[in-house]
């Protein structure tokens, strides 16, 4: 539908060429592959929906553009957020149902969740869970019991916030942080288990095979997708229907400042090919995008240390209850003004458990408030009225400006310690957020149904496209928690393999 | 390129039907009009576009979907972001240039302002000031010296946040804010003889017809609209080009959930017919978008009352300096823990000017401050310890935590005046920004090059197709201030048309 009308062939083996305009199928003269369901994409939104089709009797393949399967979903930490009172949930003593991870979520992920995915999202966790545990994701029966991004622990479940105030005030209290049965990141053991059930199940994986474009027909529907590999033109017939589980856009500059330019110049959390390629083929054709600047960002302090302290804006104040899950302390962090910077008191530093300090040791000592504002650049006198304010109601037990809880709440003296979250964690800046504390992901996407079918601008659905993941736009709101990216990637990635399987051929 | 094939007879004539489904050229057996340029949306920049495509001497057409030209422009308070040594400029004793008038606004309207369009804006400055008055607009020579939204006096100029901090330390600091020499609101002023000059340029414009899908040739140029006009279906065939200039959609709910929901539930500023038709015509033919969450949101709080005082959030916190120009306090705001409330002392209540106090009355009275607190459910002792800081510094004439000036810096003493910006303006709530004290409208449109040339998704330009106006993202980042909308509306709006008037027909 543009100007561009170089042929489908010429583009799709032009070097770093990105053009992702449609390709009519009068300009296809053969196909390479025919299947009922192409999967673009074998994150854990494309093993989901790769095996769901599957297992519905479809002919699936999935293109992975990287020489292996799992993409940005298996250098995560593994978080799954699950609840509604899952076996490991019980086996920890949490009574949990649907309507409370519901009220939990919509505030969390809010305001402006996606309601309607997210009550089926809650609805379907006990059954999500049990459907891991089936693709062989495992999981240890025990609590991680302090805030942390991630214990290095083997432990399987954990908090996200759901104790921390405001969150428990709006709903009961239950952990629902789920965890594979290994020591940090663990997102590579969810996908090594989800690729295995999905090769199990019948489905081929294509890698180092980059789709380009989509191939349509006269009536407007994918029935294909025109790839490369190796140089060479690859293309795929897709009778059923194509699935986009291609990922999010944080690796695209371009993309970024036209959408999200709030991530410019942090870290990125991705493997690298994050580049939004997905959303553009679709977006050629006139599907619809949703939220493309809402985004996660995570700062990097160190839990631990935060909950046993504070965390000061670059004017010294308070800005947030310290005990909030991470994520959530981060998303108030990105609109403070900065840096900000976690203060502790000697006592406080020395009583973080070894491991939970992540490596970082405090960039700044003094031994009065006066001393550390100067050093860390802080308006004179602010450091002082903040933790005067904050010990005068510690001393009781309370924090009537944040509502910490008691157990995190002491009076904090001196001698004083600071970190700087800039310098990341795992000492010398190795996971630094690019210098700025910051490093994120996008979770806009393309518009699509509570079964993956892609909308198209004018109001339509774009016929035999469907997507998942952070290709779409999911439950979320302006708020994050970990989990609930693989969470709602597999979660929606299975309802989309499966209606792709049911379409018409 | 949807699965939904409806005729564009079917479609133009349905009651209630919004489908921007694109029509093929082969389906318009004939057209009801035929010009070289079709520009669709008469407010400012509809109208600056008509004119130069018409002194291009191109046949202009200017659409229209209300009876009457003038759209959100006409209703707006008609400040123009002018500078680089304007003749009004000069006149109050000012001098400015390009490149002082980049640094400011690169840091108002940033982060992540589009530098190329925002350069091209304030190198072109001064002329587009001497185009307006040769339309007709005039501005008297005189200088309003306070914070305010709007001055109820005929001054030509205003600072528009210029003399505030940070940014009298980025840029040296010159007002910028053009007035017509009308009392109040003024966008009428300004569209009444940008639409005089525009008729008298040659343009005609066809009122009461609405746009409803872009018509397009074999080759992917836009060529023509399916308009409606009561309850029919009316053709134009545009030879050269056809300008998008239809707004932004903040009065199109569906939209700004997908795209901006910050603003759903806050009051909305527009002529009601903010709809996103333009943006959702061009985006179902592969148009990219940009920046769509952003937005400007003001908050209804006084400025004479302000600056004469504190504004808090929800926590009894101070969080900008308060002689800021309030579409920037406005933006700090929203992301407060609210709600926010102005803070005054009797005498800086009674120092407001008449006029100045908008009609607006103290909603909370109190002797001290522990009284205010309860009153207004802030955290015990947050207010005393908040107005302890401020005087301590006060004293001495400074403001160390945010810089506001000496001018407006005075000891507070009680008795205590707190307003409620919920309840906006002019008494009993009559612009109360829908109960939330913010309302705004939509920045993110359209990607656009510097001459409004429509971007496709795809990486090439949509041919024949152009935009301006609110119907495209501008020269703005995240941050916003007055007079910045009429301004790079009008001025990429001419460059819009003179770029279709010159291209091939």
């Amino acid at each position: 539908m543009t100007s561009d009308q170089a042929s489908a062939e010429e583009r799709a083996t032009a070097p770093g060429v990105t053009d992702v305009t449609p390709v009519p199928l009068a300009q296809v003269s053969s196909f390479d592959h025919e299947v009922d369901v192409l999967v673009v994409g074998a994150g854990c939104a494309g093993a989901a929906a790769a095996m769901e089709a599957a297992a519905a009797g479809a002919e699936v393949v999935v293109l992975e553009r990287a020489s292996g399967p799992g993409g940005s979903s298996a250098q995560s930490g593994g978080e799954l957020y699950l609840g509604g009172g899952t076996a490991v949930q019980r086996a920890c003593g949490f009574e949990d149902d649907a309507d409370n991870m519901f009220a939990y979520l919509r505030a969390a992920l809010g305001p402006h969740v996606d309601e309607e995915k997210l009550r089926l999202y809650c609805d379907g966790s006990v059954e999500h869970f049990e459907w891991f545990r089936s693709c062989g994701v495992n999981f240890q029966e025990s609590l991680y019991d302090a805030p942390t991004w991630m214990p290095f622990t083997q432990d399987g479940l954990m908090w996200l916030g759901e104790n921390a105030w405001p969150y428990n005030e709006l709903a009961r209290p239950v952990p629902r942080g789920h965890r594979p049965a290994t020591k940090g990141w663990a997102g590579h053991t969810v996908m090594e288990a989800l690729m295995g059930a999905c090769r199990e199940g019948g489905a081929s994986v294509h890698t180092d095979t980059r789709a380009r474009s989509l191939v349509v027909d006269d009536g407007g529907r994918v029935v294909g997708v025109v790839a490369r590999r190796f140089g060479s033109q690859v293309t795929y017939r897709a009778r059923r229907g194509v699935v986009l589980t291609t990922g999010g856009f944080v690796d695209n500059d371009e993309m970024l400042t036209d959408h999200a330019p709030v991530l410019l110049g942090h870290g990125k959390v991705s493997d690298g090919l994050d580049d939004g390629s997905g959303i553009q083929m679709a977006a050629a054709l006139g599907a619809a995008t949703r939220r493309m600047g809402f985004v996660e960002a995570a700062y990097t302090a160190v839990p631990a240390m935060v909950c046993r302290g504070m965390l000061v804006n670059g004017l010294g104040q308070r800005f947030i209850n310290e005990d909030v899950y991470p994520g959530l302390f981060s998303h108030a962090a990105l609109h403070q003004p900065g840096p900000c910077w976690v203060l502790l008191d000697e006592q406080g530093l020395e009583s973080v458990p070894d491991g939970d300090e992540m490596g970082v040791r405090p960039t700044y000592a003094a031994e009065t408030l006066e001393e550390l504002e100067e050093e860390l650049g802080l308006p004179t006198g602010s450091l002082g009225r903040t933790v005067a304010a904050y010990n005068e109601h510690a001393a009781t037990g309370t924090d009537p400006l944040f509502h910490k809880d008691a157990r995190w709440l002491r009076v904090l003296e001196g001698p004083w310690a600071a970190v700087d979250p800039r310098l990341g964690f795992f000492a010398e800046g190795s996971t630094g957020g690019g210098g700025t504390g910051f490093q994120g992901f996008t979770l806009g996407g393309l518009s699509t149904t509570v079964d993956g079918e892609v909308r198209s601008v004018t109001g339509s659905l774009v016929a035999g496209l469907y997507a998942a993941g952070r290709a779409s736009s999911g439950i979320h709101g302006e708020g994050y928690v970990s989990g609930t990216s693989l969470g709602d990637g597999t979660f929606f990635g299975r309802r989309a393999g499966r209606a792709a399987a049911a379409a018409r051929a």
